[in-house]
């Protein structure tokens, strides 16, 4: 970690460390192509090829997973359906009611949520079962009402998924789950095969295989949920924090891969150094050590002169993750115009969000928390935009829109007036 | 138009007209290549050799904005005025309120609205000079409070720019007003010029290059509204339309572009004879006949058994705009999964919605509509969530975020917990 202080330097410290962007376009034209002609025939070559499992049934039987449910301890269960609990309270409370507005009179307009039919998530297989992001999606999925919710996520060599995912799964409501990953879980997922059903709209992380998979279905015609890249925190912090938490928490966020990136900025350097020596202690007894050493090498601490002036850099870094380890949130909220999901003082850690708060861990890095949100309820419907007009309202607004189409020399939508208007 | 019966039919029918797919990657790379180098002098390069225009300045200058206003009819500018009035307050009633949820004792979660700071409003240039979709996009833009609106739109070869399209900009509150289209255009938003800031998300229609464009500019992080495609209506009838309404419709539809679409769907035949003979005597006198007639070729008339059957059928087909044109809207409305706006009953005809009665007519087409919104407020602002726990909060939700940080084998996310609980 360094320390700078120039604003001049700003700009150039809110650049992300480049991720080295390996052309796999031919690679997933590929598999998309295979699996779009071949179908479970194609996914299964790819399994077998990429994964190295062979499996019989893309699709995991219901005894497998009401079986889940006896692997996890009695303490972690009662502690997954807390956060579904909470998760599930935020998330419902996202719900709009659907306001109708008189523009002019005898013109009504509204919008009225429905629910994307059928929506996949990815979850990567990896070193940790990520069943937290099971939750995530699965939840707000289920609150819209989303009639297939379809789950892919790739087993272990055995062709087994984790016991946590499983059970996961069953809670929230999942409607299908797959032993299947990378490039051909997308592809399946894009272009439906005997087994998976096609989908709308594909969400979840995923690595570079998975992240360039997602912008081909896109590009095909299947939403995504947003541009992945990898996951990043920047901590505000002033002599009010605890050294020690704001250490945690950057270790918290470097622990998840190399390529993560964490920012403290503080008001003052005393602060930094202490949170430095509190982080070197801590680094020493984590397990995943090596991963932390690695992404704290792309991460910075950086000294500003007022914590208005971090402030304004977080907004120009726009980070996925801040947290304001301080006393001061209520002058520093109003000034936030860029962040995906923010941790307001010394008790509100990254892991709460992560886990439990109720809150997405959905959520735009690489600086797209400038254009985009994190997942939401609202990331599982689309808004339906209705007009009811009466004799009396296309008499109000129709000599209006007459002379708009005349302007716009589309007399097809002037007539479609005329003809009302004179129908009286 | 044809008419078919069989519900067999109805997945084939669905199908949009083939677009052939140029590929128009290499020019687009190309040109984003060559304006992110150079700037503004690649900007006017490509404008002079695809548009033939050659321009001094990008930048249209306040004067000449000023000046339009001079050049429209004072009806005409009530009319605009009209309109605005209208989409800013359906747009301004989309503020939605930040809601604080207490999801557990001592964690509260919410979610604040910020707008994308700058964004780009593409306007394409061609026979009609669209100023309707500067109010569509621009209002919307300024209600979310987007600091930089930037807009851009092809001059004529005499480097002149639609007065109508300067006045709805400068009636908006556009921020800067730009001679430039095309690819170049988008590049010139997506690398920033001299000239043209750098956005953080591009709205607007255009032809194949600009589509083109936009998904380039996506690819390289910028955000877009939506994926483009040909405009289209579905009209659901029965015997309670009015036929020679309904035909207006249609060919208010289908005089937009050959490549537009246009159905109807009706519970009996004779409603569809009806509608066709009107169809006919319409079709004669308008003066964007050609291309009418050539987009009544990709469009269909067809017969079911029943107005749900429609419906379900609509469903399927997930319309741009919808129409229903009969007198059981109650019935229909809840029915409905999927279409970008609805115009309920006979006297909301498609070009209300298209100028005046205060939806956005920026909409997603070619069945995006089963998993995107159409433009909105929501599509200007980021929703950052936030979530504030005190002692007592971490206390009644620690020991869970434990339990799964472990079994998620992320034991830094977990002591980011545990140290907290200690410090009690």
């Amino acid at each position: 970690m360094k320390t700078y202080l120039n604003p001049k330097d700003w700009l150039r410290l809110t650049e992300r460390p480049s991720v080295k962007k390996s052309n796999l376009n031919k690679l997933v034209n590929e598999v998309f192509k295979a699996v779009k002609k071949d179908g479970d025939k194609a996914a299964k070559k790819f399994s077998a090829q990429f994964d190295g499992v062979e499996l019989k049934s893309l699709q995991v039987n219901s005894k497998t997973i009401a079986n889940a449910n006896k692997q996890l301890s009695p303490a972690l269960k009662k502690a997954i359906k807390l956060a579904k609990q909470n998760i599930e309270k935020f998330h419902a409370a996202q719900n709009e009611e659907s306001k109708r507005i008189e523009t002019t009179p005898g013109v009504t307009c509204w919008r009225e949520s429905r629910p994307i039919e059928k929506v996949g998530i990815y979850i990567p297989g990896g070193t940790a079962p990520l069943f937290s992001t099971v939750l995530m999606l699965g939840i707000p999925a289920k609150i819209a009402g989303c009639k297939e919710i379809i789950l892919c996520t790739p087993p272990n060599k055995k062709g087994e998924i984790d016991p946590t995912i499983l059970y996961a799964a069953s809670l929230v409501g999942i409607t299908s789950v797959n032993s299947i990953g990378g490039i051909q879980a997308i592809a399946a997922m894009s272009y439906g095969t005997k087994s998976i059903e096609q989908v709308d709209k594909i969400f979840g992380p995923g690595n570079q295989y998975v992240t360039a998979a997602k912008q081909m279905a896109q590009s095909i015609g299947i939403a995504i949920d947003m541009p992945a890249g990898p996951s990043e925190v920047l901590v505000i912090a002033d002599e009010t924090c605890n050294p020690s938490f704001v250490a945690a928490d950057l270790l918290s966020q470097a622990e998840h891969g190399a390529d993560s990136q964490v920012i403290l900025c503080a008001d003052d350097d005393k602060v930094v150094n202490k949170v430095l020596i509190e982080l070197k202690k801590q680094l020493k007894v984590l397990p995943r050590k090596t991963i932390a050493t690695a992404a704290l090498k792309n991460s910075k601490a950086i000294v500003f002169k007022s914590l208005k002036d971090c402030m304004l850099f977080s907004n120009a870094y726009a980070p996925e993750h801040l947290i304001l380890a301080n006393d001061k949130a209520n002058k520093l909220i109003p000034l936030i115009t860029n962040a995906g999901s923010v941790f307001v003082g010394n008790y509100s850690c990254e892991s709460a969000g992560d886990y439990a708060s109720g809150t997405n861990h959905t959520l735009p890095t690489n600086g797209f928390a400038k254009a985009y949100s994190g997942v939401s309820l609202d990331s599982f419907v689309k808004k339906i935009t209705f007009q009811e007009l009466t004799k009396n309202g296309i008499e109000n607004i129709g000599p209006s829109i007459e002379l708009m189409a005349e302007a716009e020399q589309l007399f097809a939508h002037k007539n479609a007036v005329t003809i009302r208007l004179k129908n009286k």
